[in-house]
């Protein structure tokens, strides 16, 4: 409604409501009504739309409401759909080497829902939790309305510098304090692309339980690995009940189906499941995807495979064109990023005009950075989305601005 | 994973995850292996799996996966799908009276998920929150995750007692305190049957106004009126800013494809919808629902309420025919229960276990209240999924049950 008058609310807003959360430190500045609409997006971790399997899904729906219409329909289990609590057990077999039962599952509604509900369980306002510096912009800002103190903590080529994390850790135990989580991107990290060692995964468990604190694994892209060998998860890895993991089928099926998960363990599940308040993940889609992937999951990311390698080859081969040796340019196994680091000297405000005008999307760095005056040497650009010649040309048009803006 | 180690989290648990929520009063005495299984349904309001529209479900997902599957498979606004937006405007316009705007309107994963939303933006740990007396239990137990302090108001057959709720905002005003919000069930009132006079609806909302407090509407089941005239929504009458209003789809299309709505103030809403973490609720169901309401909504609607008027004509005349002048039966206008004051010294628990030996099952009234040893002389049948048959069966067992638990 239009209202009358205008009412404060402020003295009944919740704690978390009343937060203020960052504004992002670079936008674009202003564009000029005739600004061009963008066409080269680079930006989010989109997947590509072609390979979207329409006519699989009309299949799927099909065979749903006809042997269990009834159920899809109907009010869903508190933990998700039994069918797809079993198809992620059976991918994290097929994918991961290791088992797990369906009473380690709790269908989300895709994997921002499952970092938000290991918040929910784990972290008041004031808290503090530890990320990974860079780390995915998105968890950041879903962290962020639950108002904990965010500590980065770098990374080499490895992944997390788990001696570094232990300088965080005992800092933190020496001012009585404790992380109540870790947040970690294990594969192909984003923005940064490396992936975490076995050592280091090691090692990182090892300080969850010195330092008594939990890790959130995010992993959003493990399937999707165009060369080396898969490395154990964490959750696989962990004897303590100290790991939380966060999977979904938005990469490899498709966002839309806002299905996602989180892992945890046995005795923890039913504490966290307890903050779902969506009358059990939608039963309908559920069953849609489920349906689906119990049929085509390994050829479909196989295909997937095929796609987005074809794609990261082409974009860093015009990246290394265009740039030389003038950037540092990830080279990530998997997933959907390449992280840049940008000539020296280069100006990244008049970098996201420049691109902007020769219709080119990306993401500057300082997006990732949990906290500080930070990442604008770095950009982060997706091959996901756009076709093969959209990156052929646009990555020649980024390269281009890229020197313009020194 | 199996843990090795039993962890102990307490110390890393958040506040809320740290809450101790209450076990339901009455619950069955622990059933015989040989016990029969549950076959007349009268428990959750769910509704009949025989008007769930499959085929044109079907049709509906075919035609947006031709027009719109790249949008329905990716990423979705944070706000909800623009068209079920504009479908909740027209909807409200057509079912309720009254204009409002895609700005007023935030998709959610059904109602339940719009009312822990409402609980995100203005309930701490501690606070106060007011609701009927009885109230839905469902609601119960989704605010009690919040932790606040639930202060019930009683009911007569205009709705909450607003003469006891004042007293209440004022005794809160004394200590310094206010009520968060006003939880009120406008029609057909869950479980209490009754709908909210006009006269009432005003002066909630002016109480609100001087009492400096939210009013959280709740209506799942205004369309399904089979009798008497609509009241304007509370959201429709104030001119303050002071209602939020939760819909759903769950009961004119199905519970299934969780689909529901909080209406804000514009001022409000932004604030509301930052603690969204679904990714933009489902893109892929919002368009098969939308596609398929925007065809038959009116004409569905229709059908369904000629359905419910049926089941609850039944199921009244065989609660009047078995209990004749022993009971206080309410009459609902609409919606899917029918609230039962027992006869005269009724043993709830005994109830409860001569209902089951008959294999039917209903929900005892104490679960219906928020605080106190209250309700017991209360039962709630839905008449909403059984069959006809099963409702004429199952009541008349049910009738004989209420005669042996005296």
């Amino acid at each position: 409604m239009d209202v009358a008058k205008a009412t404060n609310y402020d003295s009944l807003l919740s704690r978390r409501a009343r937060l203020e959360l960052p504004t992002p430190r670079m936008t674009r500045t202003a564009g000029t009504a005739n600004e061009p609409a963008p066409l080269y997006l680079f930006g989010g971790g989109f997947p590509d739309p072609a390979s979207f399997p329409y006519q699989g899904l009309v299949e799927a729906t099909q065979d749903v409401l006809q042997h269990e219409g009834a159920e899809a329909l109907a009010y869903g289990h508190p933990r998700g759909y039994l069918g797809l609590r079993e198809l992620v057990c059976e991918k994290t077999r097929y994918y991961e080497g290791f088992d797990i039962s369906v009473d380690n599952v709790l269908i989300t509604n895709g994997s921002s829902h499952a970092l938000a509900m290991a918040c929910d369980l784990l972290v008041d306002v004031g808290d503090t939790v530890v990320t990974e510096a860079p780390t995915f912009s998105g968890t950041l800002h879903n962290f962020r309305r639950y108002g904990p103190r965010i500590i980065g903590v770098s990374m080499d080529h490895e992944g997390i510098r788990t001696d570094e994390l232990e300088e965080r850790l005992k800092e933190l135990a020496r001012q009585g304090r404790k992380a109540k989580l870790i947040y970690t991107i294990v594969n192909f990290q984003n923005p940064a692309g490396m992936t975490q060692s076995h050592r280091r995964r090691i090692e990182l468990l090892d300080l969850a339980e010195k330092y008594d604190t939990m890790v959130l694994e995010d992993d959003a892209y493990g399937e999707l690995r165009y060369d080396g060998e898969p490395v154990k998860s964490l959750f696989g890895l962990d004897d303590n009940g100290r790991v939380l993991r966060s999977g979904t089928l938005s990469k490899i099926l498709g966002p839309g189906v806002r299905l996602g998960w989180l892992l945890a363990p046995k005795d923890l599940l039913p504490k966290v499941a307890q903050f779902k308040a969506d009358g059990g993940t939608n039963p309908y889609v559920s069953r849609v995807a489920t349906y689906y992937m119990r049929k085509h999951m390994h050829e479909h990311v196989q295909e997937l495979r095929g796609i987005y390698r074809q794609k990261r080859d082409l974009m860093l081969e015009r990246l290394r064109a265009g740039l030389g040796d003038s950037a540092e340019i990830s080279q990530p196994e998997g997933g959907f990023f390449v992280w840049i680091r940008l000539p020296e000297g280069t100006d990244p405000q008049k970098l996201l005009d420049l691109a902007a005008a020769r219709r080119v999307v990306h993401v500057p760095g300082s997006n990732f950075f949990p906290a500080g005056d930070t990442g604008f040497d770095h950009i982060r650009l997706a091959f996901s989305y756009a076709s093969l010649d959209d990156i052929r040309q646009g990555v020649d048009l980024l390269c281009e601005a890229i020197k313009e803006a020194r």
